[in-house]
């Protein structure tokens, strides 16, 4: 999927909300745990009833590497679904991977060809060559870590190195990588006064932004400070909505909470213009 | 496994290698394509073949996620192999996860419990909380990515960051995390010279060293400064071991390659005492 194409959905829909389904058997409604592949049915169920209220879906792997391989099916079975069905919506496998050149191919084949999703999260650590080969496919996505939304972000991310704080450095580096163009940013939501120095440095890009509801972030604040021209923002939550309820009205509380954070977005994407 | 039981097994064998099994069905030998596993094949017959000669293996699993479920089959099988026949064998999960507190914790049981790997690999960008939740389990090791063995280590590890190298603050830090002698490190051998500094940092703890053979690393250079009392490294070769041939003698080249590392290992014990 083009960045255009992601931007004319935004402009559709009127969001730029994400779901991440980060599915944990201890909290979906006990009476899926009878079906054959209960984490696929609540998939399913959540993407029925949100998919015109969001432009995107982020399945955390590690929620699925839990199970063995009956979760990667799960995964499979998930991403297959909504290319099948939903082919507007903008698929991230968020899988904070990286590793050395060669070894990070595998990983971009396995998410961007075998899985089919649009874009993929990764880590920065290891620099360079474990990033663009990732951004060596056309028409994905590589969405890298900047500034997380955890509380240890601040053990490294935010460290000064030379005049600048590390994730400011991670971000000017990775603008001179090869094909950058394909890069976006994970930017916490728990951290909305950073996004104008972020938007010094990346103006363009779009930024994945985790820490909405659940972990206490500011939908208002980070758009105030974060958007730019092609809004350039994608706002993800995931326990707010997926679990609004753990009853046979799962999915349609999930809507409510999905529907809730559209209006905002909304509002916001009103007064913009 | 304990730490004293693979200081054992190092001892017994005179060896601390570990053995990358990075399975790409291009490299491996055409005549186990036939087979309904081929991955699982090749690593049954280099693991045979090795077994007594190393203290460890490692699969990366991007190697495996890169053909789907069937990858993951091939993964659950190797590590069940290994378990349930040499249970001695000190196992890695190569993988670089790292996630918020709660993701962190489904890696975790997918490597630990689903798996049941004796270690992982984390990458350290999301600090403290992204890196915990591995080391609450105990027996098991978690290996944080310090100084990587590629090119792009030198885009951020080695910033200047307060009054040291970035890496070095990553070792200082860790250090103080909850549980954390179930720490260990990567450290690449293409930078045998950084090991004196790094073992005034943390001398006790196990350096797992990618970058022998294939990538140039010197295995003297390494033991010269990166060993300590309990020997405290593993080093690995992966393609210089497993592809040293493509015919039906693939395991046996392997063995002699695995060998021919093992002796220089158990010269440079020798001379150690």
């Amino acid at each position: 999927m083009t960045t255009t194409q992601l931007v004319h959905q935004i402009q559709t829909k009127k969001s730029f909300l994400c779901i991440g389904l980060d599915v944990d058997l201890n909290k979906i409604p006990a009476f899926l745990l009878e079906k054959e592949d209960p984490i696929f049915e609540f998939n399913k169920a959540i993407i029925d009833a949100t998919h015109d209220v969001c432009v995107s879906y982020k399945p955390n792997t590690a929620f699925y590497e839990a199970y063995g391989i009956k979760g990667w099916q799960s995964l499979q079975k998930t991403i297959q679904y909504l290319n099948d069905n939903y082919p507007e919506i903008f698929t991230i496998a968020d899988a904070k991977r990286g590793d050395i050149g060669n070894t990070s191919s595998m990983y971009a084949k396995a998410f961007f060809e075998d899985l089919a999703f649009d874009s993929v999260t990764v880590a920065p650590y290891m620099g360079k060559d474990s990033v663009e080969p990732f951004l060596a496919f056309e028409g994905k996505h590589t969405i890298m870590l900047a500034l997380t939304s955890n509380e240890g972000a601040f053990d490294f991310q935010t460290l000064q190195v030379k005049d600048k704080e590390f994730y400011k450095q991670v971000l000017e580096t990775s603008k001179n990588w090869k094909n950058a163009e394909n890069l976006m940013y994970v930017v916490g939501a728990t951290k909305a006064e950073y996004f104008t120095e972020i938007r010094k440095i990346v103006p363009e890009n779009f930024l994945l932004v985790p820490g909405v509801g659940a972990q206490g972030g500011s939908l208002s604040e980070v758009c105030k400070y974060g958007m730019n021209d092609n809004v350039g923002l994608l706002i993800n939550s995931s326990r707010g909505i997926i679990y609004a309820s753990n009853q046979e009205d799962f999915a349609e509380k999930a809507r409510a909470e999905a529907l809730k954070l559209q209006q905002e977005m909304e509002t916001i994407l009103l007064h913009k213009k």
